[in-house]
């Protein structure tokens, strides 16, 4: 099938059945986050001049990669009462949509909460699991044009409902300028302290922390190039989430839902980024086609029309398929990391459903409303990641300790079974602390 | 304190009384693998030559850097006939042990499996979590004196018990040595196949996938600062656990365990390889003098009585603490990977204890037992970093995808939440997919 644009919309037509789709599929989903040698250069001479000097670092680049004219950390600080301040200062409609999502948000999360369990043997022996928060986490939150309250709730509330004894949240004021929306967000998902810096300097203050921006034992949160390429440095000096790719979507409709509503679901996702992916699939033709109309109409009424005008022609795709069948094969390959399953009987496609961030089920449940307010976290694995991680949740903010615990006899039985492996391994200092606790 | 040996011992003594405690304790603790530009640059090769070359790079690698003559994959590659004739080769009492273990293990981890769930609002909105094992997992076994056949359990079987469809197994063979053992405890843990390849070639071939080698979506086991290194670089394209540091344990003892069986125990640690760390921590002076004379007298009857010379005199230390208060705080500063609580009533601690992989409880339980069969994973979080992250566990090998399915009126009464929200942050596409959500 052709890419010709239909009324207007530049977007990839592809069907399973072209002879070269599965290339044309790969290079539509192929996603390299480039990292050059230089990008890794930089950043590495930030972090040692953050390791080294702390705060004087950390306010030096901020100055110059912000544009700011800070002469210490406190001028790049604020406490909680400027969130609070922040909050009450929003238009009444703002304040209560925030915090309406705040706490549906709050409740599915409490859902997440893995429990300390163990186990008695019947010699007495003691086996189990201890779940543990973290002590401090820290929450990346990008500034500039992608600076979105809805993440801070979404990154710092899981904290929260994990009972994190402290939240770190960085983010970046380019050319000094504050979005009362975040600050207000954060002072809702209990944030306890927020440094106004961004970029490799913050996440460089986050793990190894410096007189001012206490040491975090995690660091979540989307950032730049920068960002991403720093997190992937101090991995393993802290915990980091996943690094993020562009924002996708697939949408699998079986054509009984309104084309405009469709459109706009794709365009959402579009209007993020150039990068942002789009992909309808249907084995309806004529509903490919409606769609496709719908877009071109409505394309031009979106304020953000060059963004997704860009994203649709670079990365969507409208894909015709033969059935039911090959859309939930061709949703397993992609893993996308929204999902919506724009069809009469949702429920009924989940025990297929491999891999995806998060599933929107049924002709009602837009993804704008899980990126808002619905309860689910919108932090979802990208560029079909989903094959194997998982949303950002609770567990991403706990950790957990085996449990052992030996009773005389149950050490005896126990002793033998590793003193044999441990000499099969020629660990013989094993194999004699072992048998050390062998009775007889 | 000096550093006096104590009857041919040399082990650092330290006391939380010091007035140089705190950079003594951050010099012993303080660790990085290093992984120099060099090792980058090879292991960037040896990526990209796998990438595009696909199996005849991984032979090529694999005959240079194990000093094989393989004329191609077929001649790296186990099935599952060769894995069952190696665990129906092994004597008898090997055979046993490791099909107790493997047996224990798995039913520990069988408690660690978690489970799908949802809930379902007033307005008939279903919200939840389904969780799914991965496709496809890999476990990387290290060849020559570090291969374990406790480790190819304690890889592979949390990953068989999470459901996931195909395990496969990479494990060099240095000069095309095999051990049976090894390959006798893949064939207990459902290993489908194995590949005897090893170094960034085997992390690439598994990552990226080769004519022979299927591409996995996670890989997991410890290796050299090599394997280390193409782990870290290919993390986005696949996951990966830790970057595992060098084993350690810390010891408390309250005084009333055997000190030849501390002394054990902390050799056993230390017999890991010369990087290993071993730390005794008590409050009783008499005690800590007791351990280091049983460590002097026993030292010279072990096997690997160099090892543990040189890592208990670069890395191990006898802790002086004031009282149990100081051992709490110690072991949460430490985070250590193993945690002894060789005291009379461990259970008590546990609510303090906030970091460590695994709580070995009683004077009973060897960390040994550990490591074998008591059922726990032995892979756990090194240098630190069970401040952040857990033992090895069938949930790396899952992942779980959100759930949200409005219905109409939940999805009129969220619509009205996110348009608020979505035009706050100038995503208008956004605001309009929910607003044809809203009824009226």
């Amino acid at each position: 099938m052709s890419e010709a644009p239909a009324g207007g919309l530049e977007i990839a037509r592809l069907s399973t059945s072209d002879v070269d789709f599965e290339a044309r599929l790969d290079a539509l989903l192929a996603w390299e986050g480039v990292s050059d040698h230089e990008v890794q250069r930089r950043v590495a001479d930030i972090l040692e001049a953050v390791k080294t000097r702390g705060d004087a670092a950390v306010v030096e680049a901020s100055n110059r990669f912000d544009r700011l004219s800070a002469s210490n950390m406190a001028e790049l600080t604020l406490g909680p009462d400027r969130l609070r301040e922040a909050f009450e200062g929003l238009p009444e409609a703002q304040r209560e949509a925030l915090a309406t999502a705040a706490e549906r948000v709050r409740r599915y999360h409490e859902h997440q909460k893995p429990e300390t369990w163990s186990y008695t043997e019947a010699d007495g022996t003691v086996l189990g699991q201890q779940v543990t928060p973290l002590d401090r986490a820290g929450i990346y939150v990008p500034g500039g044009k992608a600076a979105y309250p809805s993440s801070v709730l979404m990154n710092a509330l899981p904290a929260h409902v994990a009972g994190v004894g402290e939240i770190v949240m960085v983010v970046p004021t380019p050319d000094g300028v504050l979005n009362e929306l975040v600050l207000a967000a954060a002072h809702l998902a209990g944030v306890d302290h927020v440094f106004t810096i961004g970029g490799a300097q913050a996440v460089a203050a986050l793990a190894y922390g410096t007189e001012t921006v206490p040491r975090v034992d995690k660091i979540v949160g989307p950032g730049n190039i920068y960002v991403a390429t720093a997190k992937r440095a101090v991995f393993g000096q802290v915990g980091i989430d996943m690094i993020a790719g562009p924002s996708e979507i697939l949408v699998v409709s079986d054509g009984g839902t309104d084309p405009d509503w469709l459109a706009m679901d794709l365009f959402s996702q579009a209007e993020h980024d150039e990068d942002a992916q789009s992909i309808l699939v249907s084995w309806d033709d004529a509903h490919l086609e409606a769609v496709a109309e719908s877009m071109a109409r409505q394309l031009p009424t979106m304020e953000r029309e060059a963004i997704i005008r860009t994203s649709l022609s670079e990365r969507g795709a409208l894909i015709r398929c033969r059935d039911r069948g090959e859309a939930v094969a061709l949703l397993n390959r992609i893993a996308p990391e929204h999902l919506e399953l724009s069809v009469a009987d949702p429920e009924a496609w989940l025990p297929e459903v491999r891999h995806a961030g998060a599933v929107f089920m049924g002709r009602y449940t837009a993804e704008a409303l899980g990126d808002y307010c619905a309860g689910p976290n919108h932090v979802l694995p990208t560029s079909g990641t989903a094959r194997f991680s998982s949303p950002l949740g609770v567990y991403d903010f706990q950790k957990r300790s085996s449990l052992i615990g030996c009773s005389a006899e149950g050490a005896s039985a126990l002793g033998r079974t590793a003193s044999v492996l441990a000499r099969g391994e020629s660990l013989t200092a094993h194999a004699r602390s072992a048998e050390y606790r062998i009775r007889d």
